[in-house]
């Protein structure tokens, strides 16, 4: 990266100057100004706003953008982001979104202004065209969800495999009838995990239905129960349920035990193995990721990509925990 | 707040100089350095460090401290902050200390470095000093723990009241052993409602005894489970149960329900009514927290600060929520 004595350099001026018009100091004159303005623009030139610290550019700071804390999904994944960062005396900060991108604006000029020394996106919402343009310039990593093709390295489970294997547990349990609570598809993770429930429904000739298949606003519990609600009112009602979280299939299950006289129960698998998920009652069957490492792993891959390293993306193996929703 | 003119004014060099002190250039003699650094200390300047934007040193970000995002007690919080600050065209950082002074140091010198406009704590294991030291200078609100007879302006609800209303519910249910779960003692909350626990016993002439009360760790649901068995082993079974967080009581319900053939049940009675209080199976009764106003208000109180405003302390109303965990 060019530094100010370069710019001094280029524009023809002393490395005071080119000080003066990084602090918009009033003593410059438009001529100067534009001068080293173009030399900045030309060198690509980011100065450091950690100001003093101009000789080492690094903030240690590490950005992690989210959409939301409240799915308690992400706390595991930034156990392990922060453990491995600290270890290697850096720090983060947590970035929600909200999935609004004005908000992801500011993060990504932190980044820009070298206030913090790249970025792990977990944000589905995330606005990829500019993250991919951060990314030419800057350390950026991807957990969790990912783009397909695209050229941002990531971390992630296989949404499409484990899907299927949720799914074909409950046709092993002689269930016919599976209904599907999934989250808005145009989402990767959405779309995939539907992938996985369509496969295994095929292979065992079995109906995939519309009114089998509903699609929620977002994670929160409140969700899963209109959702299963929503289900329980089909003419013939599913006999089990995938939900692709178990925030979604936690809000499911309540919506069954509230139910009063349902003739049969419900089986229920989520994914995501919450530490909820073995509190509720029944205790919920669902996909575990290993999101402590996950997050562990993406924070290595994004000092290495901020030591310059090139980073190989990872898939990584999850497990289909059996627990007392789908024992009938 | 003093600019660098007047620090080039007190100490005798140029503008030019001061920057390049600023930016630890190394055209500067150790002499000059020195003069300009006591001039610095004198007149307590903080260069901004977003350079260029020197006349306008605001960041328009506000910090947040939390412990943890894994206590769902937050989340609420945080969505109110989230909410009022960004219609003020603020946004929010979420700092989780995980309860370690280093990672507060770094948090504290983003606002000293004017990377921050101010800060909402909502973490009871911050350094009180540091943080004192730091709201002599700049914004701080404390939320929910708060320091007693301290300096800095915090919103809080009334942890002692609530706690006694809570144990007073649960006496009117026809309970005399009542067992208490609760946090470490160093946090005002955990004596608050220690305090509360207390009264509303000591009002009923019931006893008050070592082996019905517990502290637990942290507030994970483990930690719930934990000392809800261990309440069980007691030579004479309480018959009801308070927790100081929801966390720990549904942890409480979950060793209850897995007890198998527990003679009674045994009431339970949380604390913040998290959203995940209502999913469970029984539904939790707890006091609730204005969490979402708490947040709201917090961040009112943080840009008023900003702004130069005074700020007086707020106690929100709470209010107890009989749900089925308390309905034998």
């Amino acid at each position: 990266m060019a530094n100010i004595q370069q710019i001094a350099q280029k524009a023809g001026v002393s490395v005071a100057t080119v000080s003066r018009v990084l602090n918009n100091a009033t003593s410059v004159t438009p001529q100067t100004r534009h001068k080293v303005e173009i030399a900045i623009k030309e060198l690509k030139y980011e100065p450091s706003m950690l100001g003093r610290n101009l000789r080492n550019s690094e903030s240690r700071l590490l950005l992690v953008l989210l959409p939301s804390i409240s799915n308690p999904f992400y706390n595991e994944i930034i156990n392990g982001i922060q453990n491995t960062a600290i270890a290697k005396n850096y720090n983060i900060l947590l970035c929600e979104t909200d999935s609004k991108p004005e908000r992801e604006n500011i993060y990504f000029n932190m980044v820009k202004n070298k206030l913090a020394d790249g970025v792990i996106s977990m944000d589905p919402t995330v606005n990829m065209q500019k993250l991919n343009e951060l990314a030419e310039n800057h350390p950026v990593i991807l957990c969790s969800e990912y783009e397909e093709g695209g050229s941002i390295p990531y971390i992630t489970v296989d949404s499409e495999l484990a899907a299927y294997q949720a799914v074909k547990h409950l046709i092993k349990l002689g269930n016919e009838r599976i209904a599907l609570i999934n989250s808005d598809e145009k989402f990767l993770y959405a779309r995939l995990r539907r992938a996985g429930y369509e496969r295994a429904l095929k292979e065992f000739n079995l109906p995939i239905r519309d009114e089998w298949i509903y699609h929620t606003k977002d994670l929160e519990f409140e969700h899963g129960v209109q959702a299963m609600r929503m289900l329980l009112q089909s003419e013939e009602k599913p006999t089990a349920v995938f939900a692709v979280s178990d925030t979604l299939a936690i809000g499911a299950l309540k919506a069954i035990n509230g139910g009063g006289d349902t003739p049969n129960p419900i089986a229920v698998v989520g994914f995501d193995n919450i530490s909820f998920s073995s509190m509720t009652n029944p205790t919920l069957t669902t996909i575990s990721q290993p999101m402590f490492k996950m997050g562990s792993l993406a924070a290595d891959m994004l000092m290495n990509s901020i030591k310059g390293d090139r980073v190989e993306s990872i898939v990584l193996d999850h497990e289909l925990i059996i627990r007392e929703s789908t024992m009938g």
